[in-house]
């Protein structure tokens, strides 16, 4: 079921919805596969913090609210169920379908019903207090242009390990839309991969390639909306290409007291490499902690 | 020295080029660092097979010609001093000044002397045969928007741990370019990645996050020019990202009929984890050996 010549379509209902094959639920808010991706979301204005901007949408997560059908929010979001599925999406770079109804705002939203608005990618995720105290879960999404990819991505979901897809001999190059970058000084990534002669802080790989060794200059406190990092010396670690993935995905956090390195996945810890001309931020560090690990 | 103001800028003699700081030789072609970074080429029609396309240059390494003047290629050419060095300048995403000379392609080279064209990256590096059958390097240069910097990066050499750069607390947002972009199948990389789940190929690593496990699917032989590889699951290794640096920049191949994976830099050699519904595309495993690990 091609459901691209779908966007811009209208419903009536989410049952409507939910016959179209656009949205698996009539209820919850975040669709997904049985790998744990999601495919997805409704957008009808459930959540005040939620900020549609048309092609850019910041959703908050499910979960944690008091069950008096008010929207208080009394336990923190965790990475479960559709919040969980909307990480792999970012993780795994899989394009999920958004739906818009008509309480959602008036700028970008259909004036009754449901509306199919195409494919967005989750461009980041990020934990933030709510104004209750406990933590919510907040995903970036930005709309894409569907025309990158050779098959129709609302049939994307579940793998069948059995099938080997067909993919493509030839695969044809395209111009992209402009990308929304943050400039950044050289200097800065230079100094700090030199300091350490490219040796991962965390982990202590260091890569060698046949001309040289390689590392990543990692933002503690990321570059740029939400997070608004400063591109600096002591906001930056020297990290292999690895433990960059993991420390974005906040499975890897630092004590700021300790510089003991956590894996809350592993459940293990270890201590960060820390050359003494490195002067490290550390509210970047609990910053990193609180909002990527979603650690209070 | 801010020597951006100087794009455009024409100079009768590789003297004068290198008297404004453009270029530190007079006769060789790439400058380097002390750090082995490349900072800037000459082009200038000695070779017969670079390519210039205006905002995209084919550019051919250094090394192994006969010494009688002639250019015939007589020995492959390795990845040392001046190879080396834009090799190690793409891996750091650190862009190079390019100097055109009058004897190369008429659309975009000056009439007479030298001028300074500004700054591109070096995007891509292969192996390849010359016509005389030993190998040469080749480099694709792209030009950039060097307003994406914060800092003349013309300065931007020898790194200085003592000192450390200030950096910026709020970098600047800014639109790129478009960029060109491969159309894929992501049925193929999902795939892929599945089949394994998530294992790295080569090292046996499964990055695990807090809410799934992460790998990467490499193409063996790379989507676009020059290699034209197909967007195919017989193309495609799952790798965890480290390995996948390696792979792409050589330091690793795959012996094709035992597959055994060779690590040409630590001088070791391991076995690659193959499914039996995985069927890998000998061509392109012999294809990438020649062309990325330069072994013929």
């Amino acid at each position: 079921m091609d459901l691209s010549h779908q966007i811009g379509m209208q419903f009536e209902s989410r049952e409507e919805v939910r016959r179209a094959g656009l949205h698996k639920h009539s209820m919850a808010g975040i669709g997904y596969d049985s790998d744990g991706n999601a495919e997805s979301i409704v957008i009808s204005g459930g959540y005040k913090d939620d900020l549609d901007e048309g092609d850019v949408i910041i959703y908050t997560g499910q979960g944690g609210q008091s069950r008096d059908g008010g929207s208080t929010q009394v336990k923190d979001q965790v990475l479960e169920r559709g919040n969980r599925a909307l990480v792999n999406a970012a993780l795994n770079q899989i394009p999920i379908r958004v739906i818009r109804g008509a309480r959602g705002d008036k700028r970008f939203s259909p004036q009754t019903g449901y509306r199919y608005d195409g494919l967005f990618m989750v461009s980041k995720h990020w934990f933030e207090k709510s104004k209750d105290g406990p933590l919510v879960v907040r995903f970036e999404l930005r709309k894409i242009d569907e025309s990158f990819y050779e098959v129709a991505l609302e049939n994307f979901s579940e793998t069948t390990i059995g099938e080997t897809p067909v993919g493509s001999i030839n695969p044809v190059r395209k111009l992209s839309n402009p990308i929304d970058r943050i400039k950044r000084d050289p200097t800065v990534v230079k100094w700090v991969k030199a300091l350490y002669g490219n040796q991962c802080q965390i982990c202590q790989t260091t890569l060698r390639t046949p001309t040289t060794s390689y590392s990543q200059g990692a933002h503690i406190r990321g570059l740029g909306t939400p997070h608004n990092g400063a591109d600096t010396t002591s906001n930056m670690l020297c990290l292999c290409a690895n433990c960059h993935i993991l420390f974005d995905f906040g499975a890897i956090y630092i004590d700021s007291d300790t510089f003991e390195v956590h894996n809350v996945v592993e459940k293990s810890k270890s201590t960060l490499i820390l050359n003494d001309n490195h002067k490290l931020d550390i509210e970047a560090i609990n910053y990193h902690k609180l909002h990527y690990a979603g650690i209070q």
